[in-house]
């Protein structure tokens, strides 16, 4: 692995974003990504995960320079990998706390809303479903995730306004659900986690399952048309202009 | 037009309901509304709508002394056609702010709650969704929208009660998002729409249809039952009675 | 009837659960309420119904130490039986207001929650699913009837923690709406119970088939896998284990 780093301490695996300076996701990391849960989904003593990220980033999202060299095929590819893994992280059987070490943008965020708690640090960082201030889209499950979480009212506020939110604000949205320093933020995931742990795993997955189930029938039903559909706004003259500017530096 | 105003200033089109002393909804005035949107959704130039009243009303709701005159056949074709526009404003591709002038009643609220934004005078208007308190029911597609707004439990306390709301306490309960006094109304609304305006139109389009698109789509299940159930209650001896001492001074 | 006692005043009804010391449900206990709801909807002078408990307990849930001695077969038509209730008081033609008079656990809660208020006491009692604390798992429609109150966000936070909270913590919640001191709770019920009798019955009738029915009708397409999985996990040798250490002081 290159881009993920996995390390387990007792029933706890700590799943960690490390690629350049801002965790931004290109296509083998996503692949890493997935395999990382996959295995900690098999694991017979992983009982719960923290996903973080290295550095001042929890993710930038999609590494935008990197994917306007992809061809729509292969975008479109990415695209579904992505959807398909937040799906799969929303669903996952074990407790998944996100660690939210910094600013936590764009499809950063839409794995952070896919996991079972969100505990963020209280500096500078900053959260933000943000697509729209560049012309982007987002995709049927994000949205729907984010309606679980904050309700329909405040995904609109969120998704209209591109707003990138401080953890105060975020928490008032319902966006983040625990804010700490920064150097408590690992011992304040593993505490959840570990509390996560403790129950029983059976009755827990079975719960999740009820809670989130039907949300991701909906979801699976129409994602496959918001993928098309975010892809043709992505390509567009306007937005494709302004994703240009946009730079990471790594 | 004689029931509904039009006017344009820049990207921003204003739609201002004038109709008596309380924009009191007859069908007539239902179409002139419907054929205002339509052309806004067709103009390249507008990007973002402000829906108004004139007087101290926003909406009275229903003219209801005008609809007891109606046949069953008739009040079914407007019921009809009220139901089809809320879905149709709750879908509308553009943004669309509502600025709430004044009491804001029944049908005149559920043409609100369809908008993406509501902005509330300061003042002594009301605002409610009061069908209960003279034995009416609502539509299926009104309460989707509703607990879109507001979320379940905040939707059945507004509808089971049917309190006429300060827009403090509708502030509270999410039925309004911003209040403001009186002369800096359109200003607030007109600031809000240009916020809109600035992010890209597509973007803003896919994004609204992903958040209420599946919510459009259980309503149009629901609707056409709940408008005859509507109808039966309407025209029962009990509710037919109070309605008799509805009275609009216009 | 042995379990439950009904009594009238004008138009209100009060359905008392009155079984040993925690009014714990066992089969014909659950046979006894829902007669006791089936001739309340039938008859013409009640247009209100408060639900409430005997004794320091609203319910303590299902009576497990019974259950216990339960074949499977008869354990899962005893849950097939609490379900359909469940669902049938969610969708109760009538208002029915609860009445909490003490702890209000588990499957207690669940018949609580599908009421249309809920006023607690203010004193020492507690409310809680805390069905994942003894390793079992809840139902399709105890989670949407849960999620229909509090909200997604807050319905995770309540089961997979299985916290026993304060009316206080409950209220922010949304898990209860109304808190009184002990002395005051019939009488704030009973006002709560007039105010709806008060509402024509017809469009109560009907905007509560509006709002709950589309929640009734997803209940409905997953209750009975539902009801399966929670008897595997039931039946299940570490659940099992937990269970034998629960008792009931009667």
């Amino acid at each position: 692995m290159s881009f993920v780093h996995v390390s387990k301490t007792g029933e706890i695996a700590t799943v960690t974003l490390s690629r350049g300076k801002v965790n931004a996701l290109n296509e083998p990391m996503l692949r890493e990504i997935r395999t990382s849960f996959q295995d900690l989904e098999k694991s017979d003593e992983v009982r719960a995960v923290i996903l973080t990220g290295r550095g001042k980033f929890f993710s930038f999202g999609f590494d935008i320079p990197e994917l306007l060299s992809y061809s729509k095929d292969d975008f479109i590819r990415y695209l579904t990998t992505f959807a398909n893994f937040c799906s799969y992280l929303f669903l996952f059987p074990k407790p998944v706390i996100a660690a939210l070490n910094g600013h936590t943008i764009a499809g950063g965020c839409m794995l952070a809303n896919a996991c079972d708690l969100r505990v963020m640090v209280s500096e500078k960082a900053k959260i933000a479903l943000n697509e729209i201030t560049f012309g982007a889209s987002v995709f049927a499950g994000s949205v729907a995730i984010l309606k679980f979480c904050v309700g329909s009212r405040n995904a609109e506020t969120i998704l209209y306004s591109g707003t990138m939110y401080s953890p105060d604000e975020a928490a008032r949205l319902g966006l983040v659900d625990q804010i700490v320093p920064a150097e408590n933020l690992m011992q304040a995931a593993e505490k959840a986690a570990v509390d996560f742990a403790s129950k029983s795993a059976a009755a827990f997955s079975s719960i999740k399952g009820l809670l989130r189930g039907p949300i991701a029938e909906e979801m699976a039903k129409r994602e496959q048309d918001s993928l098309h559909e975010f892809a043709d706004i992505w390509y567009s003259e306007e937005t494709w202009a302004k994703l240009q500017d946009i730079k990471i530096h790594s």
